[in-house]
C-alpha cells in the first residue's frame, strides 16, 4: 500500500511558544509531499522531520492569517538557495497573490531557477482544487473570521490486484492484466470466459484526511469529511473556554471531538493550542471523553492515514 | 555598572540548518532592548531568551536579505496579539518600507494598538541613527552584494560618581551634586574651594559593541571600530573556500580575525556560519590562530561587553 502520512511540523494557535510552532503541516502520498499551512518555522521543521524538499510541489494555505502563511517567503527563499528547478504551487484564499507575490519576488533573484505558481480559491464552497492520477484535493468551507476553508485529501478508488497464481494458470498475457484490474473477465483462446472476481483480489478501500483550521463549531463540515480515515480538528481551547472559542470564531475540543463523531471518522487529532495551556493532556482527556480515539497533535508527530 | 550584552538567537547563514538559525541579535543595555536583524525565528528565540517584548523598541536591520529580515512581520504580529501599545521603532537601509509596509499592514488589525515606525538610513557613510542619554548607535557601511551596513553601539562617556565620605564631610548639599559629577569644583559658605578631583571617583570607561554582517573583507571599517570592546564579524567561510567567500561578498575565518586584530578589539565573536560545516571547531580554530580571544557564536549565547 502506498504512503498517506501526516507529519506535524507545527500545532500551536497565533501565539508561538516554547511549546508549541505556528500551524503547518505535510501530507505525504505516494512519495510526493503536500504542505497545509506554513507558519514561521515550516522550513525549518520540514528539515527536522528529514522531509526532501525536492518532492514538494504544491503548498496548500487556509487562511491569509499571519500563523498560517508567515513561512511561506523564508520557505521559498531557501528553496532559491538551494537550486530548485521545479516550479512550486501555492493555493490559497483570493488575496494570496496579491499579497505574497510583490514581497517574495523582492527578495528572489530576477534570474530565479523556478516560478512560484499562484492558485487562489474562493472559500464559500466545496471545490476540487488539485488532481492526479491517485489523489483529489477538495476544500472544505470554514467559519473564522476571514476567508477560510480546510482541505480534504482523498485517495482515488484503487483498482483490483491481479491474483498471482490465476495470471498463471491461465497464461494470461501482460497487456490483459489493466482491462481486467479494471473489471474486465479473461476469455480464454479457447473461449472459456474467466470472471474477472476469480482473476483479481479487491483494491484496498481509498483512504481519506481532513483539515480543519481555524474554524468555529461548524457541523455544515459533517457530511463533506463523514467516514474520513484521519480527522485533524482544530480545539484552540477547552470547554471553559467556550465563550472566547466562539469570540474568536475557534473551536473547543468538545467542538472538535463532536465534529469527530457526528462525522464517523477513525481516528481525531487535535492541535491549533491555545498559548495558555501548559499541559496539552487536559485538552485530550475532554476530547476523548466525547470521541475516545483522540491524540494531541505535536511537533515532530507522524501520523499514518489508515 | 549597567548592564551591556549580546544575546545570540540565530547566528547561522542564509540556508537554515538544524544546528544554526538565521540571524538576529539582541543588544541588552540599561534595561532596554534593541534587536540587531531579525531572520526568521527571531520571535521564538526571544521567547527562549526569556526577553520582555516590552522593554523592545528599537530593531536595526542590516540588509534586506530574507535570512536578515524575514522575521519581521511575524514579530509585528505576536506583538499585536500580545497587545503591545508602544511603538516600534525598525531601521533600515533605504526601501525597508516600501517592501515591510503594505505586507505587514495587510496582517494588522485595523485598531492595531500601537504603530510600526519605519526609519530609513543610507549605508554608504556612517551616520549616527539613534541616541539617548546614554548610547549612541552608528551605522558602520559594510561591502556586501547589496546595501549593508553593521552597527556600532556606543555606551556614552560616563560622569565622575561622588564620594560618600566627601559629600559627608563638606555637606555638600544634592543640588550641587550634579554639577561636581559634570566637572565642576565646590565652593564651601567659608569660601574655600574643593577640587572635583578630590569629591569624585572617575566615570568607568564607556563600552562598545560593534555588529559586522554581511561583509566582504573591508579593511575601511576598521577606524571606526577601533578597540571596541566587543566584535561581531561574520565568518561564513573557512580560509579553505576564500573563493566562495569572495564570490559571494562574505568573509572567511582569517578576514574576521584579521579586522580584530587590526581594530584592536577586547574580543571577537564570530557567526554567520555556512551551512556546509558540521563542526563549527574548525572555523574556532582558524580565527584563534590569528586573533586568539575569539569565540563561536551559538544559539543561545549571552555575551556581557566589558
Amino acid at each position: 500500500m502506498q504512503t498517506f502520512d501526516v507529519y506535524i511540523l507545527g500545532c500551536g494557535s497565533a501565539t508561538p511558544t516554547v511549546r508549541h510552532l505556528q500551524t503547518s503541516q505535510v501530507v505525504s502520498f505516494c512519495g510526493q509531499l503536500y504542505m497545509v499551512d506554513c507558519g514561521e518555522n515550516a522550513q525549518l521543521q520540514f528539515t527536522k522531520a528529514r522531509l526532501r524538499p525536492g518532492r514538494l510541489e504544491h503548498i496548500f494555505i487556509s487562511h491569509l492569517h499571519g500563523d498560517h502563511c508567515l513561512g511561506l517567503p523564508g520557505l521559498v527563499s531557501t528553496c532559491t538557495l538551494l537550486g530548485r528547478t521545479t516550479d512550486l504551487h501555492v493555493h490559497g484564499p483570493v488575496g494570496l497573490a496579491q499579497l505574497f507575490k510583490p514581497f517574495i519576488d523582492a527578495f528572489s533573484p530576477p534570474d530565479m531557477s523556478f516560478k512560484v505558481v499562484y492558485h487562489e480559491f474562493n472559500t464559500d464552497r466545496p471545490q476540487c482544487i488539485y488532481e492526479d492520477q491517485a489523489l483529489k484535493v477538495h476544500t472544505i468551507p470554514l467559519t473564522h473570521r476571514v476567508p477560510c476553508c480546510g482541505f480534504l485529501f482523498a485517495e482515488k478508488e484503487g483498482v483490483a490486484h491481479m491474483r498471482p497464481e490465476m495470471m498463471e494458470r491461465y497464461k494470461i498475457p501482460y497487456d490483459k492484466v489493466n482491462d481486467i484490474r479494471m473489471g474486465g473477465d479473461y476469455v480464454t483462446p479457447g473461449g472459456e470466459v474467466v470472471p474477472h472476481r476469480l482473476l483479481t483480489t479487491e483494491a484496498e478501500p481509498a483512504r481519506s484526511y481532513a483539515y480543519c483550521s481555524d474554524t468555529c463549531y461548524n457541523p455544515s463540515i459533517v457530511p463533506q469529511i463523514q467516514g474520513v480515515n484521519l480527522l485533524y480538528h482544530e480545539a484552540t481551547y477547552s470547554v471553559a473556554q467556550q465563550e472566547a472559542a466562539e469570540r474568536h470564531f475557534h473551536s473547543t475540543t468538545a467542538d472538535a471531538a463532536r465534529i469527530a463523531e457526528a462525522a464517523h471518522v477513525g481516528q481525531l487529532v487535535i492541535g491549533h493550542f491555545s498559548a495558555r495551556y501548559l499541559d496539552d493532556t487536559l485538552l485530550l482527556r475532554e476530547a476523548q471523553a466525547i470521541f475516545p480515539n483522540t491524540v494531541l497533535a505535536c511537533e515532530g508527530l507522524k501520523i499514518s492515514v489508515a
